[in-house]
């Protein structure tokens, strides 16, 4: 015999989990990104709520990288990533991996090669092959964290992506990985990484607003959430802030 | 023919991924974690800079939630992870997952009916079991954020498990969740709940140093990154100041 549970969820933040219901099937970090999924997991006045009253310009950060470069993993998985999760509504983040890899052009085809061997090409071009196929961060970014957050990269790869998008297939991921295409998304990082000025002298290389200095790199890699806050012109949001009056509170109630 | 870079990683941070060598083996999360992993992962010297100069007691956040309530998720995913991403090394995180569930003895043994149906208990069981397969922390909360923030929860545990933790098998943490480990472990975190002082009225409730607010609460949903940092009451971490200086920065250089 079951014990029947007298409870119930308040409306708003319940995300359709109530037994026998349709379970919201989006990931948390996707549930403000767009207004329908917001609907359809009722957080949509959240999402409202968590917004700055007055927008500015988002602040942007770029970051150009190597799937496997230990400096690189750290600062994506322990600083950009975190700090995107909790300020996505007041930040940009754009990821270039290529780094320090070199091409050359055989038989009319794109060859790389990798500061940290071939595993790292395969590494970067995963990811490429990620932003170009799922398009929104909001669908890559937590598949890319997931893989540079891993105990082995690589491997992690084919799990990451079922887990936050289990309706892409690997094999249309593969595809562009070992395709022109690819080749393509690769050469044109290859592009971008040169087109950088100054020159890019290591990686990660951090872009705040389109522009580096030391100073903002160290500021960067030792505190992103407060170099955000800080930058952002606009009204600050929540989460930059501590709130002393009492807001609401997302929340399910026992009955 | 492949194209010879010529390239060097400096030693810090490179964390052993120079091409041929063998790729230090642990998720980001953990290279602080402790010291034979440090050194391991060349990352000792960063770790130890990363450390508050006159520590103080850490910061306890402890979270009594439900598997699959979306107010959870979005707490567990949206603040409480990233936050203790970057502010590990001065807070502690305490995980009880049970919520709004009841027990019941039937034939000698526990029985559990949770809020949102009987994926939820499998939920609740499979973290509890994870907690107390995996023991530490820094090994336990990167699979339960994976789980919490995939599209599709309890599906995701498996992939979760390869991905940070490819050595522990599935079948280890099946055994715990369909055994009498886990119903035990399920009991005590119904003990735990119900020891609530006051007693818990909504999930997620959240504890700050042991004591609940419905400001505490409003302010870790809200700011929990700025809650931790100004209640934290030794020398502020990097994270949470806007370094002015310039401090050393991990990098791969190009040669």
């Amino acid at each position: 015999m079951r014990v029947e549970a007298a409870v119930s969820c308040l409306l708003f933040w319940a995300v359709g989990q109530v037994s026998g219901e349709t379970p919201c099937p989006f990931p948390p970090t996707r549930w403000c990104s767009n207004q329908q999924i917001a609907r359809e997991c009722q957080v949509l006045h959240q999402c409202l709520e968590s917004r700055p009253l007055e927008p500015a310009e988002p602040v942007q950060i770029s970051l150009y990288y190597e799937s496997l470069c230990g400096a690189c993993r750290g600062f994506l998985v322990l600083q950009l990533f975190p700090t995107w999760v909790m300020l996505n509504n007041v930040m940009n983040v754009t990821l270039v991996p290529y780094g320090n890899a070199m091409e050359k052009k055989e038989s009319g085809k794109w060859v790389f090669s990798c500061q940290h061997g071939p595993d790292e090409c395969e590494g970067n071009m995963i990811e490429a092959c990620l932003m170009h196929t799922l398009q929104d961060h909001y669908r890559y970014f937590p598949v890319i964290f997931c893989m540079e957050s891993a105990a082995d990269v690589i491997p992690a790869a084919q799990q990451c992506l079922k887990v936050y998008e289990p309706n892409v297939t690997w094999s249309e991921i593969e595809k562009c990985v070992h395709g022109d295409l690819g080749s393509q998304l690769m050469h044109r990082n290859a592009e971008l990484t040169a087109a950088l000025d100054p020159p890019h002298q290591y990686v990660p290389w951090i872009l705040v607003n389109g522009k580096h200095t030391d100073e903002l790199e160290s500021q960067a890699q030792h505190s992103l959430f407060n170099l955000v806050c800080s930058m952002y012109k606009g009204d600050k949001p929540q989460a930059c802030l501590l709130s002393e009056g009492r807001r609401s509170i997302p929340r399910c109630m026992a009955a």
